[in-house]
């Protein structure tokens, strides 16, 4: 049979060759920024991987990118991978330090910044002496009194494409070549850069379009709420033009107000995002009213959704919610639920497709005797799973060849999982363990209750014991033993926090997670017992 | 990220794992024959796998296979591909010596026969010294009267399980080994071999799930009504399992009422095969009355199917029609029209999804400077087209790496492929070229007309002229005025043929479809005119 490497400039070439005029949309602010099709697209992207060579970089060399969903930050994608270098992705709301840490691992010889976050890049640059470009995005000029430092050369995405794009010939490497790098967020440990292959992220594509997993459509109209610097954006720049889908990208606002303009401007068929994103879109419609009748599906994924939000999304947004679970290191689907599955099951993260398969341990690693009803240590292996680390010593990887995703989960016997905590959040009381997951997701059923998390302290005694600590909604009280009675019958009785502290604000992470490193840093240093209640 | 070889055993054991209890029916004769689920399934066809080996069958060795669609054929499908053996399918339909051709070509060590192609195998086996082992399917006994040649060492599928059969390690080789041997019909020229990879047979098969595509999913129950002995049975056997769907096999009966009573006993929603197949149905359900209410839809391919005939289909079989396009060097699947394009536009092949592109050239392959909405020869590239037929000493394509598929077609703006006949049967009268298949088509919807077909006969002033060959539907007149005066107007006065013969039969290759060398040889050998009426 023909040989035919699986790249990824493939996908976009798909797109223009025979869904040209399909359209490209950039938000503003909930407004129409730009709109471009995907033959324009790919001739720009093309030429864009021209001047990347014209700067004298070097096939594998690394691209980083501090940006939102636009049609820039798609370009950079394209130019950069479709010419054999990587494009590693930035999350804009880590501090500089971090980020430091990231490039200069990375050893990105050019980051790629929107204009919006130019006071971010004025702090970042002098941590970073590896970066010898800067290509500014999204518009003409740098904000307002921004020096680069010396030997770093300042480009506008726009004249660096006039002065030194050139057509060049893309793909002629081999699919095992790295694609894009992006690093894990770092709440339970360092940050670990995660190299995507072109094989890797062309599998996974083809994996995510099948009509059982995300099923996405030539005439869908996709809009990409959740960040282009997340896992691929949940490959969302691969998989639209692969199926010459219309791809609205928000740009930097997803409040519900932009999102909800957007939607309805564009004729949006599918959202793809977290819950809280939705959610957002939600409330604006519960204050201003309306509907968005060209919606059909929502795809939320990341954190499991309570049923009851799912049902109240469903109804007032109009739309199917589909769940699905993956990680930085799955390129991330792992499981998804497929859309001709009863609503009523839609509390699990789905099945998993053709292409990555699961396995549950105990904490040992041990594979258990009965893999279905049972919550396991969650392992991994498929074509779009990482096998080690960027720049790590060693695999990541078991004997068999899976990867310890960190995750509690279980399966029922329709193959559906239902992902329960982090393995690293357990807490080993007398010798047994408690599941924080568990005692969250009762507590956070008290509408009293804003966010929730149950840490671990040290005990002479038993050697942990849990730590209640709430954030209460705006207005309202919580009282512990009422929050601690709503356990009782519901867990065993040894499970039950010993203590419950209310804070102001929960610590989040860049991602928007819970920080529970903080958390518990923050109880063993006494924060929490002066700036909390300790109801 | 982690290797991870594209090999076909692993829908199995993806089947096996995630819907084992979901089943494989085989029919005979309408009626239930058997039925297991993919675990069991799973297990047999490895175990068998085991007693392949046990036969001292070295890995890249070659099976034929002369078997309807059957359990029995499925495992020796998964056990022969699963331990690196090459499944050869044979048209059972072909005559002894035509099979024998490929059997040697082919060097099968194995034959695994139905029980019911005893006598074909009594006549095949002398003719070829290479086979050494006889594997007997679907029934525990040969036909009677059945004597293998000396040297041949004959088995029935069971005994072979039960007295060899032991559990092996799948897939352990390289991605780009052979899976499986299929040969062209040869209509056009002697048939020549296209030897299927697991690499090209594990991308098309996701590339036909997307959900732009075939779109099978876990809930379907697929028929398959295409004979596996026909390219891969269009891709089902891997394809069912890949996703975990039900699969009903037919046995060798798919006449009208076999097929009913199948689609109504298992409840199945796609149902997979040539259009006359259907029509069958059809026809039987006009017959006998009833509908077939569990059905959602049809999968056609292969000739492209007239708009009134996917009407009456949609409508008496309450199921939407899905046309597609695909050959043997394609694994097939060439285009598929989409499930949510409107059926006004069903009469196309529908679109290519990602993974195969298509260019339109001259007779001389020069690449038409305008590619949509013009008739050029059809060209493909792709991850699962062949690159070079078995035993052939050069590839098939040409400088830019495209294959020939011989077939002439148009292009819409959608990017819609509708098929308008066969290169080679092109005729060239004074220097330009008639196609048949355009005055066929017209000729076609004459109520009176059964099977039509335009050959070209040698025309001392012209080069060629066209001779329109035609067989009545049984109680029909054909008069030449009025089949040429449909003509008129339609097509160019200097299309028009000279000479119009009535036939009793269309000469039928083992396909199903006309064969034109055949027609052609018996006008040459005047034949049309002594047995035909000119009209």
């Amino acid at each position: 049979m023909q040989s035919y490497a699986l790249t990824v400039d493939k996908f976009l070439d798909h797109a223009a060759k025979w869904a040209g005029e399909r359209e490209v949309v950039t938000g503003d602010a909930g407004r129409t920024a730009g709109r471009i099709g995907y033959a324009g697209l790919r001739e720009r992207s093309n030429r864009l991987s021209g001047a990347l060579a014209a700067l004298d970089l070097r096939f594998g060399d690394r691209i980083g990118t501090l940006a939102w969903n636009t049609q820039h930050h798609l370009e950079i994608y394209y130019a950069s991978m479709g010419a054999g270098l990587v494009c590693h992705t930035l999350n804009p709301r880590l501090t500089p330090a971090h980020l430091a840490a990231m490039v200069t691992e990375a050893e990105d010889r050019v980051l790629a910044v929107a204009v919006s976050l130019t006071p971010l890049l004025a702090e970042l640059l002098p941590l970073c002496p590896v970066v010898e470009h800067v290509i500014l995005l999204d518009a003409d000029a740098p904000g307002e009194g921004f020096v680069p430092r010396p030997g770093v050369q300042v480009w506008t995405h726009e004249a660096l494409l006039a002065t030194r794009g050139a057509p060049v010939a893309w793909g002629r490497f081999d699919e095992q070549s790295p694609a894009g790098l992006c690093y894990t967020s770092g709440t339970t440990g360092r940050p670990k850069g995660v190299l995507y292959t072109h094989r890797s992220n062309y599998l996974h594509t083809v994996r995510a379009l099948q009509a059982d997993a995300l099923a996405y459509r030539a005439s869908d109209c996709i809009l990409v709420a959740v960040p282009m610097f997340h896992a691929n954006g949940w490959g969302l720049p691969f998989a639209a033009p692969a199926v010459g889908a219309k791809l609205v990208l928000p740009g930097r606002q997803t409040d519900g107000a932009s999102l909800t303009r957007l939607i309805r401007d564009e004729g949006v068929t599918v959202a793809v995002g977290v819950q809280t994103v939705w959610l957002g879109v939600l409330e604006h419609l519960d204050k201003v009213g309306g509907e968005l009748p060209s919606l059909e599906r929502i795809v939320i994924g990341g954190s499991s959704c309570p049923d009851s939000l799912i049902r109240r999304m469903e109804q007032r947004l109009g739309a199917r919610v589909q769940t699905s679970w993956g990680m930085t290191e799955l390129s991330p689907l792992g499981t998804v639920a497929p859309l001709d599955v009863e609503p009523a099951e839609t509390r699990a993260s789905g099945r998993t497709p053709l292409g990555l398969d699961l396995k549950l341990t105990d904490p040992q690693g041990v594979t258990l005797p009965e893999q279905r009803g049972v919550v396991g240590h969650l392992w991994v292996k498929g074509h779009s799973t990482v096998e080690r680390y960027f720049k790590a010593e060693a695999d990541a990887l078991d004997a068999e060849g899976y990867f310890d995703t960190g995750d509690l989960a279980s399966i029922d016997a329709d193959g559906n999982l239902t992902l329960s905590g982090r393995s690293k959040d357990l807490i080993k009381s007398g010798g047994e363990w408690i599941n924080p997951a568990e005692i969250e997701d009762i507590v956070g059923r008290d509408p009293a209750v804003g966010l929730v998390a149950v840490i671990g302290r040290e005990d002479e005694k038993w050697g942990e014991r849990p730590v209640l600590v709430v954030e209460a909604r705006q207005g309202q009280r919580l009282e512990a033993q009422s929050l601690i009675g709503a356990l009782r019958g519901k867990v065993a009785d040894w499970w039950l926090p010993d203590e419950v502290v209310q804070i102001g604000a929960m610590p989040l992470a860049a991602t928007g997670k819970i920080d529970r490193n903080r958390l518990r840093a923050d109880y063993l240093a006494g924060k929490l017992a002066t700036e909390g209640v300790n109801l």
